[in-house]
């Protein structure tokens, strides 16, 4: 069996994850933040190095202006909702999930004005397009930072640096970077970071989370107990409690703490260099064969380690399917819940097939993904 | 060590619960409703199949009907933040948890009229209190099933009763009671049901739910991809795909499923009956100690598995301490995020001592705990 669907969610994860999480349910179980008693301080340190390791990763100095969140969609409407009220502009490209497109849409109802900025076809975007766009009312600019469509890497620092002289915040979404593509709150202007702990971090699913830079208040997407100011029937003013209400998942915490103390053992340029390599067999291998087009730029050093193509004369579906039964390959096929990046490449209502790898995708396993393929295109 | 902190979240957890969790990461892995291929598909019947026990544990008809959410805190946001609009009015009890309460005092900002509904110092509620608190602009009933301080039990089908005799919607909160105290969601008349997966549906941290009866409809809390209509950027209407936008926690609802299904074999029956042991062997033990104060109704048949006490002379904080330090035994102490039900009972703003128990509590636990509280109250 070959997973080429780590976009989607990450598969293996590491050993120490799993022992963490099992660790966990076995041996301490109880609650953070509620209880006093010896096991509930235990939980609350496994959530507090899994703070700390995920501050570690982004550079973010403070790490309980980390807010732990289910998903990184749960992440995006909190930074969007909590941020935008009605009048207020926000800009965000063309090649977006339906983690961003779909809040956007149900906020412009709502009064917000939204303007899309156009990606080329290859799935790259230009700053001063962003520039341009600014109005008097834009408030936010919101972009992912790789597309889960064709991989390609938007340019962050360059969008953050006129976030920063337009006096606008930055919201970026690392659902397709965290862990796999180096990110720096501080040198790439980030406000706001809504990040996914089960693809390339690593971490079980449920698990995700956003970063708020100081200064920066959001009106929460949920209130309730919090454990601290117990006395009081107003939500914390203090972060995370402000913004985490509830029991945390704190199994979940505990792998993905497991998970990105991995990757900072590893090394992110490691990891980042094994993708790069792999990745470019991949392209290698596919794009000249014959009937196959690959979309994309085609440019390792602007693509994670995601790759869509299509086989001429098959549906999407029909080229999973092969792959599923017959080479007992995993990929993902269709529209990516990104219906608007598929416009802007070419392929809606379609889409295409992608192959997504992790660190612990092998060369065998591209190279006999590269020839399943080519005996599908063959047929 | 003894675990007396089962309100908080059960410990431990039956061992099919961790291997369903421990399955899943190591042999599964893939999301559901993405991808097709074989192991988004095994996903996809593990996240069913856990909505079916959900449905056969509360008499829910259509298994669909039952959101996921990270917590019950997340379920209770948003039935009451979905449904609840500026003028409308809410009753609820003055015995309710922050997750009620807070949401509520939010939305009171927003300009909904919220009515708290006395009950007595035993923490009881007399139904005929709701039916004298309904005004004209009443659309909504929020009731905890029992208080998470003392445990008293309300009587949810008489509410909900009234609530279908005036045509307003009843909101249980299940966090006290979903898997130790039967809720069937058709006799008792409730129209959403918040419920939590990792307490005595011996689920893990990071799972919980809302069930939405037929024709009721909610403003969803966040919007974004589903892995349906993925040509649209419009939420979808149809469940439960409207409410839950991104990855699903599926290692956790593997073993919340996990979790009921062994609920279910146990029987409802069983589990309640030996917890109603162990609570009436509990309160023996503690009403007749000298200078022990318990609060609650002290009647076995109007409380669930957890009691509140106080020793005189002796903050909780100091008790919770000593039990902790010198008996190993795990107590919560202080508000349990209800600043209200103190208030009720007389306890603000120093708390109480809480024990709870769970199905895997032994009497000779119970016996100990007694033994260690005789001391701590005689020193």
């Amino acid at each position: 069996m070959i997973y080429m669907d780590n976009a989607a969610t990450s598969y293996p994860k590491p050993d120490v994850v799993i022992q963490a999480m099992t660790d966990y349910m076995k041996n301490i179980g109880a609650n953070s933040g509620r209880s006093s008693h010896r096991l509930a301080i235990e939980a609350g340190h496994i959530i507090y190095e899994t703070r700390e390791a995920i501050a570690e990763l982004f550079n973010i100095s403070d790490p309980l202006r980390i807010i732990f969140c289910s998903n990184v969609t749960e992440a995006l409407n909190l930074a969007m909702r909590g941020f935008l009220k009605p009048d207020d502009g926000v800009i965000t490209s063309s090649i977006e999930h339906n983690s961003v497109m779909r809040p956007l849409r149900a906020l412009e109802e709502e009064g917000v004005e939204v303007t899309v900025v156009n990606c080329s076809s290859q799935g790259f975007l230009e700053p001063r397009e962003i520039q341009a766009a600014i109005k008097a009312n834009t408030k936010l600019i919101v972009l992912n930072h790789a597309s889960n469509v064709i991989g390609s890497i938007l340019p962050v620092a360059e969008v953050g640096e006129i976030a920063r002289q337009n006096d606008l915040l930055l919201l970026l979404d690392a659902a397709q970077t965290g862990g796999a593509y180096p990110i720096d709150v501080e040198a790439m202007n980030i406000d706001l970071l809504a990040f996914t702990g089960h693809k390339a971090m690593y971490g079980p699913q449920g698990t995700g989370g956003l970063y708020i830079r100081e200064g920066v208040d959001l009106k929460p997407l949920k209130w309730g107990g919090t454990g601290s100011r117990s006395d009081e029937e107003r939500q914390p003013d203090f972060l995370p409690d402000r913004y985490e209400s509830g029991t945390l998942n704190i199994v979940g915490l505990a792998g993905l703490g497991a998970g990105v103390r991995f990757v900072l053992a590893e090394g992110e340029d490691n990891i980042r260099g094994k993708e790069k390599n792999l990745t470019q067999k991949l392209l290698d291998g596919l794009t000249n064969l014959k009937g196959v087009t690959v979309y994309g730029g085609l440019d390792i050093d602007r693509q994670v380690g995601l790759v869509s193509f299509n086989i001429d004369g098959l549906m999407p579906s029909e080229v999973g399917f092969q792959l599923d039964e017959e080479y007992e390959i995993m990929c993902r096929v269709g529209l990516h819940c990104a219906p608007a990046a598929h416009k802007t490449i070419g392929t809606f209502p379609t889409g295409t097939v992608r192959l997504s790898l992790s660190y612990f995708t092998t060369e065998e396993e591209i190279g006999k993904t590269i020839e399943a393929i080519t005996k599908i295109a063959s047929k």
